[in-house]
């Protein structure tokens, strides 16, 4: 039976206990973050840059594989336009974007045989901003986007800025990434579902839909009234002669589609920040309207950049293309020479996402800029988990982007090859 | 007692009724809009465009009144810094903006003696967007921000774009628009609430806040632990000698002071789309930065522009101010001699709000555009309860933007007089 020293033992350190609630300096309370700021995902993409400067810092050359920025000229007409733009009072414009760039951007569609009037356009600040209004035009708190996965890693971001939550739906890299099947999406729609979300040609997979599946999703969406949302800002790079197929030309989905674009990677003019939100949908435009009206305008010189880009020869993307093809060939045969690693041919955009020999390919990625080189050089690329939301799914999987000159990426070939002989944990 | 035929009577018109099921086409299922998305609201600013266009079209002059777009220069060194620009490939920019421009703004603002390091700034595409990342990082679903009343009608949008819920605390034409009382925001103040957002100078009031104003701010928001969140976009914008005071000074407000800040008013380069997002909060900026990275970067041209508009000379805002103070002056006593009409004096932005001798402000402003002119001309100014969470306390407001020079504004005065005597619903 315990005495009453037994309750209160001498060697209960009782001093520090009562002396700390003193001796600590108090806690200054502060404003607390949101809890969305804190589940808003970091950069799969911009996750190793730290570890590249280190490279370089130790004296290595270090190829950037990692971030779709073309190292490609952006085209002269816009580079010009700005040099000649006499713009005394740098205005707002028009919310919805100049009239004479949505004027534009639909004759450009019309060229397309994609019947897109110009009250169907909204110019956006890039097609991250086209995403974000359609997320708060479409979805509320609570509400799903179901997303074929690895997906563009900031799709999360816009969603969970918006407090939507992604329901992913697995490809594989098995097929190339194609569309998953059917009954896949059935499953995961329930009462909370708004749309589906596809990129096409795909980042990062660089899978391009075919005609057959996009009408697969058209059914879906129209059965369970949802937006069929498409990225197709890669619509221009699709290689071996296939042929880009856009939501905007099917029948009975006016209602439904949604499409974002952008100037950035059609014309290698990231950094201008200029994308649009097409939709024939009224209610959808008006209420996206709104969102675009509290934000002012898109920004006024990338306007005139962009519509001077508009004007940009066929010859541009035809040499754009056949270089993105050669790189591509580079790369993906090269990836498919190592012993251990897959790589699936893609059909557009350009990224590429191969499986490697390893447990983590971010344990890789990182090892290759911290701990390798090769002839003094290295490269840099992004982890695939990051792209998928069950990470896990992409352990062993790293995007690379196409960005580089071939020279470039034969170097990257051998990098790789040299380093999956040394590195300590493959699995081959 | 009903016989059968009474059952189903022979003027019973079944044709058109069962017919209509087949004949009345369809009606398409169609996926609905947020319930986000139809509450955002549409800009009181930009509501009467429809009408202004009318009065064009029948002939006459349009002072636009209504909007903050200033007809003052862009400085030449932001002019000149885009032409000679040479960008061969556009790329994305850091996320946060590029360096440069980010020391020349830490420069910018310890010349104003306000101790802000580069790693407390991210530049953001406008003011608009330093908006859209303090409510996200700071607050969730459901989260509440008070607001003094009336208020800039985007912070309204913002709001509801993150779900976020705008509590006013009334803030009184009678005395220029002075920060409310303490007792009234206290009482605002629930287990929501996450920060407090004021204008300083203020849009739409024009107001500048004291110094003892923003200590008694200081001293709610420490007690409460809540952001202090200082929209300073009118910084420069100060007259008759009167000084701004930015909480970016105020000693034991690190964690809780938020910026926002833009190049768009203070250059004159409204269509840039370049502001910036300033706190010491080290966990606010590092979830800041997540929202940054996620829509990649903000625009580069105008990045350019703004960071080469760092050095416009003094004189610039020396004969900018000099130009505002001559048009607020024209402008504010104008409107008071006007019988019935008051507006207080403001000290700071090219605002000012004005009380009119009418019972809907609305209707007067839509009547001048559609119903009116004074030898060929008219105006357009922007209802007040816009600006207000409780519309009905701006019902006889509107807000005039002093952006047009002297004889513009002399102008007007005499169409607002002219219109008084006419209009049919005046009160006085």
């Amino acid at each position: 039976m315990p005495n009453k020293a037994g309750l209160r033992p001498n060697n209960f350190k009782k001093a520090p206990y009562f002396c700390g609630a003193f001796l600590v300096p108090k806690q200054t309370a502060m404003p607390s973050i949101s809890k969305k700021g804190t589940s808003m995902p970091s950069s799969p993409i911009r996750k190793l840059v730290p570890f590249a400067e280190q490279a370089e810092r130790n004296g290595n050359k270090v190829y950037y594989l990692n971030i779709g920025q073309p190292d490609i000229q952006t085209p002269l007409e816009a580079q010009q336009a700005i040099k000649e733009a006499d713009v005394p009072v740098l205005a707002y414009s028009h919310s919805a974007g100049f009239a004479s760039l949505r004027e534009g951007l639909s004759n450009y569609y019309h060229g397309k045989n994609l019947p897109v009037n110009t009250d169907e356009i909204i110019v956006t600040t890039g097609g991250s901003e086209a995403l974000l209004f359609t997320f708060g035009s479409a979805m509320d708190e609570g509400d799903e986007i179901i997303i074929p996965e690895p997906f563009y890693a900031n799709y999360n971001g816009f969603a969970t800025a918006s407090g939507v939550k992604v329901v992913p739906v697995e490809a594989n890299i098995e097929n190339g990434f194609a569309l998953p099947p059917v009954e896949l999406f059935e499953q995961a729609i329930t009462e909370r579902t708004k749309g589906i979300l596809i990129c096409n040609p795909g980042n990062p997979t660089g899978y391009l839909y075919s005609k057959e599946e996009l009408e697969q999703l058209k059914e879906i969406v129209l059965k369970h009234d949802l937006f069929l949302i498409a990225d197709e800002v890669y619509r221009e790079f699709t290689y071996d002669g296939e042929a880009h197929h856009s939501i905007l030309s099917m029948e009975g989905l006016e209602n439904n589609a949604i499409v974002v674009d952008s100037f950035s990677k059609r014309y290698s003019m990231c950094g201008a920040r200029i994308g649009c939100l097409v939709s024939k949908n009224k209610d959808f435009m008006a209420t996206a309207m709104k969102f675009a009206q509290a934000r002012l305008s898109p920004p006024t010189y990338a306007q005139i950049a962009s519509e001077a880009a508009l004007k940009t020869p066929q010859r541009y993307f035809d040499e754009v293309n056949a270089e993105y093809v050669e790189r591509r060939n580079v790369l993906v045969e090269g990836l498919n020479s190592i012993d251990g690693v897959f790589c699936p041919k893609p059909k557009g955009a350009f990224y590429a996402v191969a499986s490697f020999p390893v447990e983590s390919a971010e344990h890789f990625a990182q090892w290759l800029l911290s701990e390798f080189n090769h002839e003094g050089k290295t490269l840099m690329m992004a982890p695939a988990a990051g792209f998928y939301a069950k990470p896990e799914l992409g352990a062993n999987q790293a995007r690379l982007a196409y960005v580089l000159n071939t020279e470039a990426l034969k170097d990257c070939i051998a990098i790789l090859k040299a380093a999956l002989e040394v590195y300590p944990h493959t699995t081959r």
